[in-house]
Order: C-alpha cells, then structure tokens, then sequence
C-alpha cells in the first residue's frame, strides 16, 4: 500500500488536524497543526509527557483508514522509557513515533499541556492547568573559539530554536546558576521560564519537577497547599494558627497594636512571615520535595493580612476612608518577604477589591465565578468583617459589613473558638425547651448512646460560632427568644433552664460539669453581628435593584460550618430557598490554588475585580436603616408584642417565606 | 494693539514653532509644540527648570514682532521664586507665564530636558542629558469613601494625568514609601520614574535631586565619578585601590586564586564588592549627598572584574574557550551586589564583547566612537591583556592580547607602579649615554634646578611602565639596545653606566642611594609585552584587510601617561604621525558616565558591541607570526649586525618612517 508524501493526522479530543510531512514526529505534527500535545524534555524520549495512543481502524467520518503501518516503528528510546517509567501497552512517545501514513491519535487528558484539572478535595472546578512557570529541557551548544558566546546568549538561543521562546531574557540573579547547571550538565539543562519572558531557574540535566504553593492567610489561620505545577497534583495541605493571634484576637486589635507600639507592625509582620515560612516548609517536607524547586507562591487574605504580610503600613486601614496602599495585584520575590524557597522564587497576592474587602474576597470570586452566571449569586465571608459579594454576570457589587466577633465565639459568655470541646449544634425542644447538641471531637449527638463517655474524656468547654447560631436559631423558634431578640422570661415558667439572672433571662445549654449558658448579652452580640451581615446583603441588593437572590455561598471557616436554614431562620443572610444555600468551603484558599495553576486565572480576576463595583457600607444612610431592620429575628415564634412590626417589615421586602428547620 | 486668538510661539534654539491658544503658558506650548523645556514640578513654579528669555523686537525672517505685552504680567509665584532661589532680570519661569501675543522665546541650555553636556574634566563630548531614571512631582489627590483608589493607584493615575506617564507601574518593594511619602507629603510627592515605566523612589515634597554612580573596576584601581542626574554636573571623583590586589597582582593570579581555594571566587568577590561600596560611599559623602539619593549606578570593567562584581564564576574565563557568563548588558538591583545605595538603585553593566574584551572596552568604545567616522582608529586600552579596538564606521574588530604584566611594571628588576617615587620619564643622550629622568612627585627633571633637594625627600624608588617604555625606546635611539633587543656590550666602551652583569649587560639609569638598573631580561620582558600588543594591533589591521591606522587612542592609567612616540620608536604601536597618536584618558570610565546621564548611550553601545568582530588570538596563526616580527626594535640605531634584517621586514609593512623624538 502505498502512502502518500503528506499524509493526514487527526488529534483528539481536540480535533486539531491537518496533513504533515512524511517522518514527521507526532509533537512536532501536533506543534503544525495546533494540537496540545505536552513535553518538557523537546521531544527527547525523556520526559515521556507526550505519551499518545493510535487509534487503528476507518474513520468514514474522516475519510481515513489507519493501519499499525501508520507510524513507524517502536524505538530503541521507547523500550528504554518503558524499561525505566512504564508504558501502557497502546501508549507510544509522541516525540519518537513517526507518521508514516494517514493517522488518528488520542491524547490523553495528562499529556495535554492545558489539561483540565478537577479535584475533589478542593473544588477548582474545570480548570486548564496553564501555570505561570513553565520547564523546558534544552541542549545548549557549548562555546568554542571561533564561535563564542556568553553562557545567557547560547541558553536563549537554544530556547528560542528547541523551544519557540523568543522573547525571554535571563536575571542577572540568575547567571552564577546557569554557570553551574550548564557545566554539571555539560549542556543539558532544564530551564524554568517564567511568563514565557523569563528564565528563573536552571538545573543541570532533565528535570521534571516545579512546585507552587497557594496560602491563605487568614487573620486566625493560615492553609495553605503545595501542588506540582506540572501535572496540577496537590502534594500536601497543611494549616496553622496565625501567631500574631497573640498580639490581638480580632483585626482591628491588631491594627491598634501596630498604631499604639513603635515597631508594632514589624512584629505583626515578621510574625505572619515567619508562620507562613513554616506553613511552606511543613508542607514541603510532607511532601518529601526540596524548598528550591518551589517557584510560585500565591498569597489571599483580607486587606490588614495582605499588608502586614507585605511588611506595608495597616494604620490607614484602620480609619476611613480605609485607603489600601495598592489595589491592584503585587508580585514580589519570595525571599523579600521571608519565605525561603527557590531563589527567584515570586509571590503573587491576588487584588484587593477595597479597604475592607480584600485578596481574601477575590479569591472567592474566582473560586466561585458569580460572573458566569445570570443567577443572583451571594457570597459571603464572615469573620470579624463580612466580606460580601453579590451580583451576576452583569454586574458584582461588593461591601464588608463590621459583623464584630460574635459570631467566631468571642464576646460570647461561654464562647469559644471551633476546636474540641465547642458545642458546634444545637436542636431545642419547642415544647420542653430540652436540648440536644453535638460537640466538636465527639461523634454521637448528646442524646445518642456513647456521648457521656465519651464527653467524660474530651469535656464541654463552651460554644463556638455555629453553635450560638443554632441555639439562637431554635430558642427563637421554640418562643424563649422573641422577634426582637428578648428572652422571654416567661419561658422561665415551661422550663427549669430559663433562669433570671438579675434584670435578664440565660438559657442553661449545658450544665454537666462545666456550664454553657446563652445569655441577654450573647443575644444581643449576635444580634448587631447577624444584623449588620444582612444589612450589608440587603444594602448590596439595593444597589443591584433585586429583592432577591438565587444562591447564597457561605464562605471561610465559620462560614462553611454554618447551617444554612438555622442562619435564614435567625435572619443572618437573606431567605431563599434551603437547596439555593450551601458551603463554599475555603472558597479564598481555592481561588488562590487556581491562580497558582492558572496564569489564565490570574488575568481572570485581575480584570474581574477591577470590574467590581464597591459599595462603602460606612456612608450609605440605607445601612442603617437595613441594620435596624435585621436586628429582629425572623424566624422567633409568635409572641404577643413585638410581632405584628417584624412581619410588616419584611413582608415589604417579599421575603416573608419562612424555611422550617428539618429536623434531624 | 489687538492681538490674535491663538499666538504665534516660536522657541530658540531648537526653531520649533507654531500656534497656541492664548493664555497657553508658555511650558504647555513648548509640550504643545514639541518643543524642549524641563520641569521637575510639572508647571507649578517650584523647581524654576523651565526659566526662560522672552526675546522682544521685530523679526522679519519669523514674520513677528514681539513686545512687552506677549506674555502675562510678572506673577506672586516668579516674585517669590526670585525671593527664594534668585532669577536672572531677563528671565521669566514657562510654567507661570502665559502667551499672550506672537512671541519668541530663548530657552537656556539648562533649562533643556536633552541638554548637551560638554565638561573639560572628563570628555563626555557632546552629550545628551538623557538619564534612565527622572523625577516628577504630583500632587496625588486623597482617597475618599466615595471614590476609594489604592495609593499605588492614585499615584499612577497622577503620574499619567499630570505628566503625560501612562505605561508606569510600581514595584512592590516601593509601596511602604509611597504610604509614608503621601501621608508625609499630604498627597504631594516627588516620583522617581525608571525608564517610563517603573515607580522606583518617592519622596514626599518637591524634591530635585537624583544621583548616579559611574565606576570603572580595574585589577588595580577602581575609579567613579558621582553625578546629578537632573544636571548631569560630576558632584565627586575619586578613586581606591583594588583590594583584590593582595590576593593576586595580576588578573590570572586573581582567576587561579578562585580556582584553587575553597570560597576563593567569593572571596574577591566580597572584596571587589566592600571597595566599590567604599567608594560609592565616600563619593555621595564628598557631594554631601544622601545615599537614598542614588537611584543610578553604572559599572564597567575586564570581564575579571565583571565577572567578580557579580559574583559569578571566573574559572572558565582562565580558559580556552574563555566563555562569559553573558555578553549581553546586564542590570541588577544595587542592594544584591552589596552596595549601599536607594533601595531600589539598580546597577546596570555595560555589555562585554568576548572572554578577553570586556565591559571596560565597551566603555571605551563608547567614549571615543570610532564607528562614527570614516578614519581608521586603533583604540588601545594596554594592562596585563592589552583590549585593542580597531575600525571605523562601516566595521568594528577587538581582540585581546597577552601583554602580561610588564607594562604596569612587573616582572620589572626596578619596575613600580606609577606612584611617587617611580621614574616616569627618561631621556639619554646619544652621545654621552647619561640620562636625565623625571619623578612622579618630583616635578622637576633631574638636571634641573630643585631636583636634588626634592629628590632627598621623596627618593626614587624604581621605574614605571611609561618609564621603562621610554628607557629602552632611547637605549635603542642611542644604541645601547639593538633591533632584536640585546644589550649591546660595546657600549659599556662609551660609558660607565653599560656593566656587565654575568653573561649579559645592564644599563644603571640611577644609582644616587637607590638603584635602578635596565637589565637583559627587563628587556625582554618588556619586548615580549610590546610584541604581543603590535601583533594585536597588526592582526585587526590584517582581518581589517589595512596597512595603515589613521589615529591612535591609547587608553587606560598605563596607555594615558605614555609618551606615542616613544611607543612607536618602541614598536608598541603602529606608526603613524605623531599628532594621530594621543591619550584617551580613561575611557572605559568615561564610557560609564556616559551610559550613566543617557539611556540612549545605553541602547547606542548595546547595539555597537553586537556589531564587534571578535577576533581570537589565541588561535589565529598569524599571530603568532606577527609576534615574532613585533619583537624587534624599529627605533634602534643601526647596529652591525641585526639592522638589515629589521629594516627588511619593516619595509615589507610600508612603515619604514620613523618618528623622532622631539627633544623636550
């Protein structure tokens, strides 16, 4: 059978085709047509990222038939790659197998350069692997006398013939390591090109592997996750407590610290530094890889973390008009701020959005794409500030609303942080007032058999964030909490556990061995919390001229505990119905990991946050009258005074649906 | 006397013109009309940069005529300008005054943003003030609720709007300055724009001084000059000795140190580095200057040193095929090489041109544009690898030749550096054979009047390079030395001071407490020296495809202070006549200040270095055939033996003329 000079290669799942000389490689005849088709070693029978699969048989539909004499013959360097790495049975090297006659060829999803990377863990979603640092394995001509040139000069032109990369320079940082690399190597080098514009790093020989680290660092944690930038694997998570927790407990008490101690906020930024250089090397050695092949690091978090973390002045964030020292993204090396990781090693903070919503509130963004969608997507991350995002692919408009510490278990009488021991649910009894809760560490429900035991070990220490919602939540829905955020001291009379306690009512939640009351005072706290984050919600929906909303993404660590009907039910966020609410997890950590894949997704929110339309919660009149409003509680049980104001209220907004907790 | 709507403006010397609305000030119709006038403040009559001379009378060739009443009356601001810093009667400032009739205006060289710089110290030649880094004053209006923008952002939209900057951005390293800057400055700061488009310093204030560095690295000296950017007037010059010196006189000494000691590179590296923040340090406090204030910094030197300075390795320059790190310029931020300037200085090294030809030819080349000429030059910068330029405009030919160390007065019996003490001149009578020398330190010669008594307190302590240069050039003259370089015996018959010394002769140039001898093998070293730097110069000329040269530039500390004819009478050089032959000072120090007051010297002198030939010595063979022939003494007297087979080779060349001495 003769076969023609030109024969024709299909590329799926791309669809890319085209007809390439006869002899061509399968990487050089994807490169022809535009098919993605990954290698690092250029075509070098080392890397095996260009591993394709023939597929034999007639294609009507393309008008070919291809037969084993399609490409040529298997190779000495393919026995060697399978002898070595491992090669599936119906897998050959792109780079060595040859066209030979008309040709089909499967790439599989891991030698597809912007291939899509879907996890489970975190949730990036359909993602294109497209990191900012990219490997590229070239021989380098040594330098003779007759023709010389500088060891930068020759590594440039074998990128620009080997490669196709015209247009990257070499850092000055860079030429001792290059020295090195190309003598070891004797010329053979991987090269490390940043932004296709830049060559950061080299290493003598083949080398495969460049990491990247995504943090998030938040005001009291810090997680972060180490991934391999080539193949978007995520090596190892980690997280740990933020130490300048010691210095202040909640932001604004840290930016007192930095404006009340002279060189107050070099320690809050050494401290932050030293924990996130720890958070990297932890999770470098989880990982067993070595801090020098680490080449990116992506930074989130609210705008006083962002600027303490970039040793910058938090002072001015601390007062209107709360002036970032830059909106914009930052990009700085690893090394200036005290992360010891590869030496050109860069950090990239996403933007932040405003002076209380910060790279933290991008990260979600991206995480979470309200932008795609026609639907009214609410996001909230709530911490001390609720940062607040709403809008479509219309328009996004975002706010922070001072939500205080309540609702993370300070300025609670018995409250705690989420750690073993914190009552983290609550279901009352209506009629008995008795109630049932799960602690965090303990498996079994109070009333499930095993818990005492097992309480006798770990103890009830208090309650954290999402227990006092839920507690809140059910007292208001049994009657001990009146709409308007009274215990009703009446319910004093249905059950031993409502007791006075001088001019106010306490709830006793647990009293075996340690005590958890819910007082006035707790009400009250999360009361102004809960009310300003609806405020600020509806303030948003003003803006956007909607009274409601399609989906509701709760966001952060308090966030992502929350149950979304006991949060409706107390009015913290805006009724919708219950399937319309859920967890965003993390949802700033994951925007961070996506943009330390993605360069695509840098620009991404890059051009989506300058898009962003922000509304200052501080001098809009309309917030104060939304926060009066949300001081009541929606979903308290009829009581004699008080209830008529409420419902007419809300049923002004059209949102007078009430969503009944299921009950367990 | 109506005048029109919209003036005519014409501005000498420059002769741009055209028409502008009235009531345009005169700095805005210059921008209007491209023509060139500075400012620092950006038209708000601080910096006085855009003083200018309104020119009244009549003129027939423009076709106006200009009266008092062409500009807007003397304003409040120039009054307390002139309080304040002083104007000249006739000047007014561009920024204050406003067009009111067809008017011509002078504008002063330095109120010229290109302004030529023309200095005696240093020969710049006519240059355009055209630095990397400029200053820009703002004023940055403050962020509100209302209309919230990060400081980097109101910085740069200021930086646009105010000046005409749109493609700016800002390092991150800079936004803790900006913070302190705009708060400091109430909005009002001073930018420091690197090459359009990177913020790199901010003051708060008006603020008019950016500084720049110039440092020539030499094996033995290490030279800088300290300049204003704004002005381009040199503040400071000074210089220290190479603290490397100990560790190696000569630069393979220097690579054999790096080669055979642990840290050795390093070593000299750290030296190299502490001496030129030495200087830099004593040169910014000679000025009176602010370290922070230096924001520019340009270095040249032999790709050793080059090499050195940036900490890379140098072993591979100790050998074939002696390969560079890079040929390409190179910048790098001022705090990585050590030195002690503006945080964000960078250093920018011009580019080296092979293994052997380095940044210093680069500078020299710069400095004396011989591609801007049809003449032939041979540019000579000698130490212990003589860096030899040769070509005009249409091509450029360098090459590096193995001088060793003589010439700097090595390997000497007698030899010195050229310091007090060290014989730099010398004169023999013909006939007597008795010498007259002159002293550095000692103004005058020996026989005159004065000399005794200064001589007693200085002391001769031995010879320098140009010493021994014009020793044995008048040895010869008299016919001590003949053509091959021997010491001829029979002289010793004519004066005492010929002695036999073992199997060979010596001539005692002094001998009055002190003694300083020519020997045989001071000859030779010498003779090898001088062969090596013609058979360079010879092998250009060949590649050049010339037998002639028509100037001389002899360049660096040994090349300044020699005297051309002797040096030709030598066979140093080629001959030519004697004016052709002359001092370049030195130039690679020079081309550094150059590169450092314009960034257009930059891209000229990156695009002339890729244009150099390199020729290869070490593996030409004609070479090394040019060598032999370059050993003998062109200006010996005819001697018996040995005259006719010099004056046979030398007339091959075409360059049997010799030059005279003339007698001083």
């Amino acid at each position: 059978m003769s076969s023609p000079a030109e024969p024709r290669i299909i590329f799926t799942p791309s669809g890319r085709r085209g007809r390439v000389p006869r002899g061509t490689t399968v990487l050089e005849a994807a490169r022809m047509v535009g098919a993605d088709l990954a290698s690092l070693c250029g075509g070098r029978g080392i890397c095996g990222r260009c591993q394709m699969t023939p597929v034999f048989g007639t294609f009507a539909k393309h008008g070919i038939s291809v037969g084993p004499e399609a490409l040529s013959e298997w190779s000495e360097t393919e026995s060697a790659y399978r002898r070595r790495r491992g090669l599936e049975p119906d897998r050959r090297l792109g780079c060595m197998a040859k066209v030979c006659g008309d040709l089909l060829v499967d790439v599989p999803p891991e030698s597809q350069t912007h291939r899509q990377v879907v996890r489970k863990d975190v949730d990036v979603g359909k993602l294109r692997l497209d990191p900012v640092t990219t490997l590229h394995y070239v021989i380098t001509p040594p330098s003779t006398l007759e023709e010389a040139a500088g060891d930068a000069q020759r590594l440039l032109r074998a990128l620009a013939e080997q490669w196709g990369l015209t247009e990257v320079g070499v850092r000055a940082e860079m030429l001792g390591t290059l020295q090195e690399a190309l003598r070891e190597g004797r010329g053979k080098v991987t090269a490390a090109v940043r932004d296709g514009r830049e060559v950061v790093a080299v290493w003598p020989g083949f080398s495969e592997v460049v990491l990247g680290v995504a943090v998030d660092v938040g005001s009291t944690t810090i997680a972060g996750h180490l991934a391999d930038l080539t193949t978007g694997e995520i090596l190892a998570s980690e997280g740990l407590m933020n130490p300048q927790v010691r210095l202040g407990e909640d932001l604004m008490s840290r930016v007192s610290y930095a404006a009340l101690n002279e060189d107050g906020g070099a320690r809050l930024t050494s401290l932050v530094r030293e924990a996130v250089n720890e958070l990297c090397a932890g999770l470098v050695e989880s990982a067993g890889a070595a801090p020098e092949s680490v080449l990116e690091m992506v930074v989130v978090g609210n705008p006083i973390m962002h600027h303490l973390f970039l040793g910058l002045d938090v002072r001015p964030l601390g007062e209107a008009p709360f002036t970032l020292a830059t909106d914009g993204p930052v990009e700085v090396s690893a090394s200036r701020v005290g992360v010891d990781l590869a030496d050109a090693a860069r950090v990239y903070l996403l933007p932040c959005i405003a002076g209380h919503v910060g790279a933290d509130a991008a990260g979600m963004i991206l995480a979470e794409r309200p932008y795609e969608s026609e639907e009214i997507t609410l996001l909230c991350d709530i911490g001390t500030n609720a940062e607040i995002v709403l809008g479509n692919s219309e328009r996004l408009l975002a706010a922070s609303s001072p939500t205080g510490p309540a609702l993370e278990g300070a300025q609670i009488s018995s409250g705690q942080r989420a750690a073993p021991g914190a009552i983290e649910r609550v279901r009352i009894d209506p009629d008995t007032l008795e109630p049932r809760i799960r602690v965090i560490g303990i498996d079994p429900w109070s009333d499930e058999p095993g818990f005492s035991a097992l309480e006798a070990e770990t103890q009830v220490t208090g309650i954290c964030g999402s227990g006092i919602i839920e507690a809140l939540s059910e007292l208001a829905a049994a009657g001990v909490i009146t709409a308007d955020g009274l215990i009703d001291g009446r319910a004093a009379e249905r059950s031993r556990r409502v007791v006075e306690t001088g001019r106010t009512f306490s709830y006793i939640l647990w009293d075996q061995g340690s005590e958890v009351h819910v007082t006035q005072n707790d009400v009250r706290a999360v009361q102004l919390a809960k009310a300003a984050l609806l405020a600020g919600a509806r303030l948003l929906m003003d803006h956007l001229g909607t009274d409601h909303v399609d989906r509701i993404r709760l966001a952060g660590a308090f966030g992502s505990h929350l149950s979304a009907s006991h949060s409706m039910a107390l009015g913290l966020i805006p009724e919708i119905s219950q399937e319309g609410a859920s967890s965003a997890g993390n949802a700033a950590g994951t925007g961070a990991l996506m943009t330390l894949l993605s360069g695509e997704c840098r620009r991404e929110i890059e051009q989506i946050t300058e898009r962003v339309e922000k509304i200052e919660t501080a001098i809009e009149p309309r917030f104060q009258e939304h926060f009066v409003e949300a001081m009541s509680f929606p979903g308290a049980r009829r009581s004699r005074d008080g209830e008529g104001r409420v419902n007419q209220r809300r049923s002004r907004r059209g949102t007078s649906r009430r969503t009944r907790e299921r009950r367990r």
